[in-house]
């Protein structure tokens, strides 16, 4: 087992263990947000038949093509056609057919009047203006042909894809499947959000947290409890995950324990490839997976909250990016100005939680104050994550760095829409 | 009733009639994505004592002050703390206390030695170096205090304030109430996704993408049903959506259900404000409500299926984003580089699909293709919607132009970790 990785070494590790996820057949309904597994192909024309951009009348164009306001053409209405209706009967020579919009254009027609350029008396039209041949008619085939591709695999489902898949006809759809996620807290000291605190006890938030952040990635959490800390106790919580995509242990914040987790784990079989990257808050992240990807994943994370999550979010992130079908497993990042000069000693990389201001066009990155792993407050202020090197010791006010952006649909949101 | 408003007026005038929605209890697990509807006020420190942040020894500075490698000060180890463990007998001069990272702080114990710099021989201790007052001690409180208000009313809550609420022993919160909305779609041409489409049948497909938009919103909808062309079956559906804060209807491609749409729910009570906003796709936006707050708001958008997911994105979105309590409603804009020429006709604003190349730190606009609102194709592909104001008729390949960005987080996600 290696130890003290670079963070990219710790991510190379990680993603090239990370499987992608096997396809299955969901839902159309229940497709928001999935990641399609092949690609979609048309079984139909859509519109399926020539219809009517307007409202107004179809009739043949050389019934209408020296129609003018002074010398109207003069037309026999034969028939009346809505959308849904049908439209068996031909026009002939001299008539013409009411259509509204969407209605199916019938046979002979070539093109549409609008209502405007027309006038009714009866079953008598007079026709003001000619359009151009095919005018006003939505070809069949003209947003999707039958046999055409028209969703690309690896695509993001959202709302125009829910509704093309629906106009298509179908009702279900191959997607990548979500990736469950095993969750283990461990420590005496630990105990749930509606349990007494006194004499010291602390909330298993990591639990929490880190389910929050599996939902946010389409992930399925499973939480498996807070085992104590005894060989027996996480043994009997961890083989309940060992059917779980993915295996998340967060120790308590003692040392101990940490040590129970290998070896339980090893013990069922689990083959840890590092533990330690040189990184903070973080160092001690531990790795491995099950030969012959006979069981899940396993991340050992650190207990403290900001450790637990920051580990999850660089590492277990892009594996979760990876299984579900993404192509691109990574935050945005942005160059901002640091508002504020930071310094550390040389040899871990620091994950350095800001906020950030829009100045112009640029962005200014300020910490969001006492950066101890024991903050979480330095998390729910975080609007994004300054990348200080491992081995530099200064980032000077004024200079740019790289961040990464934590949450980009809310920090670009805009009050005002554009027009 | 207005009509032929601008796009500003119509936002306008639905904003003014939405209200934020009010606040509901929701658990902690649950509250991922919603509002806080107050401020979140801690009722205990956290950490809740003073804790040891290393694996070490508790000790009194006034006894290893002097201590160094050649003159080491010897202690003898008088108990051992775990994390969860007690910490009352207090340490007496001349002692220490085993102690784990998390584990409470003892009376008397004023820093922490850290293991590396102490040797144990039995129960005698050697303390090599002397950390500072305090060194190695977490305080309480040192993350959040007691009474302090660490969430702010309008916070979107994500894995960190998930992880924070859990912290602070909370399993309910108070966010705004999630919209209900109520969709219809109405034509007789109109079939459900599994349905026969024999004889130029159309699915209803809007149900979905307007579904899977309010989805993406955090809003709850509430499918109607497919409506018929009879003011009966309209009143019938519609009433069933009167519950809802927001009913939305959208119908099929003809224009005589239209009316009678409009001309049910005013039966019902609803008072229209508009219809007719001088927007492409989507000019035959109708939006009302009830005197008093007395029933949801009613957008009547229009059936073609590009057509109703523009006018939900441009009107029917940022109504729901303030009634979730979001304090920005619309989406991010940037200015983009045109990749071609883009004309039109003047006095409509145009809504035009675009797809987005990032080039340098630039953005390029180019057509997604056919711009029919017939031709959902055009949503599929989009990423962004250029703005093409409504008097003018050119913008050239180029210049630079206003450009709404549908999804910031795929659309920058990056194949680079950052580090």
């Amino acid at each position: 087992m290696k130890t003290a990785l670079t963070a990219a070494e710790a991510l190379r590790s990680i993603l090239e263990a990370t499987p992608v996820l096997d396809p299955e057949t969901t839902a159309v309904r229940e497709a928001l947000g999935r990641v399609l597994a092949g690609p979609v192909v048309s079984t139909r024309d859509l519109p399926p038949l020539d219809n009517s951009a307007m409202d107004g009348y179809a009739v043949r164009l050389a019934d209408v093509a020296a129609a003018s306001r002074v010398q109207p053409a003069c037309l026999e209405i034969a028939t009346e056609i809505v959308a849904g209706g049908r439209a068996d009967q031909p026009i002939s020579p001299g008539t013409a057919a009411r259509i509204l919009t969407g209605a199916p254009v019938p046979p002979g027609a070539d093109c549409v009047v609008r209502q405007e350029d027309t006038a009714r008396e009866g079953d008598g039209l007079r026709v003001f203006a000619a359009p151009a041949l095919h005018e006003n008619i939505r070809k069949a085939g003209e947003d999707v042909r039958n046999g055409e591709q028209v969703l690309d695999a690896g695509t993001v489902v959202g709302p125009p894809q829910v509704g093309m898949l629906a106009s298509l006809g179908r009702t279900v759809v191959s997607v990548h499947q979500r990736p469950r996620v095993a969750i283990l807290s461990g420590g005496d000291e630990l105990v749930e959000p509606d349990q007494s605190v006194a004499g010291g006890r602390i909330v298993s938030s990591n639990s929490y947290s880190l389910a929050a952040q599996c939902l946010t990635l389409g992930a399925e959490p499973v939480y498996l409890g807070i085992a104590r800390d005894t060989p027996e106790d996480l043994e009997r919580l961890l083989r309940a995950g060992l059917a779980a995509d993915v295996l998340v242990s967060s120790a308590g914040v003692s040392v101990g324990d940490r040590d129970y987790v290998r070896a339980v784990l090893t013990k069922l079989g689990c083959e840890f490839r590092f533990w330690g990257v040189k990184i903070k808050p973080g160092y001690p992240l531990a790795f491995g997976c099950f030969p012959g990807d006979r069981g899940p994943l396993v991340f050992g994370l650190p207990g403290n909250p900001v450790s637990a999550m920051m580990t999850f979010e660089q590492f277990v992130r892009p594996a979760l990016r990876k299984m579900t079908g993404h192509r691109r497993y990574f935050r945005p990042t942005l160059r901002a100005e640091l508002g504020e000069t930071f310094t550390k000693k040389p040899g871990r990389l620091h994950f350095v939680r800001v906020v950030l201001e829009r100045v112009g066009d640029g962005v200014v990155a300020r910490s969001t104050g006492n950066q101890s792993s024991g903050v979480l407050r330095s998390m729910t202020l975080a609007e994004g994550l300054l990348v200080f090197p491992a081995e530099a010791t200064e980032l000077r006010a004024g200079d740019s760095a790289t961040v990464q952006l934590l949450d980009p649909e809310e920090f670009f949101a805009s009050d005002r829409a554009g027009f």
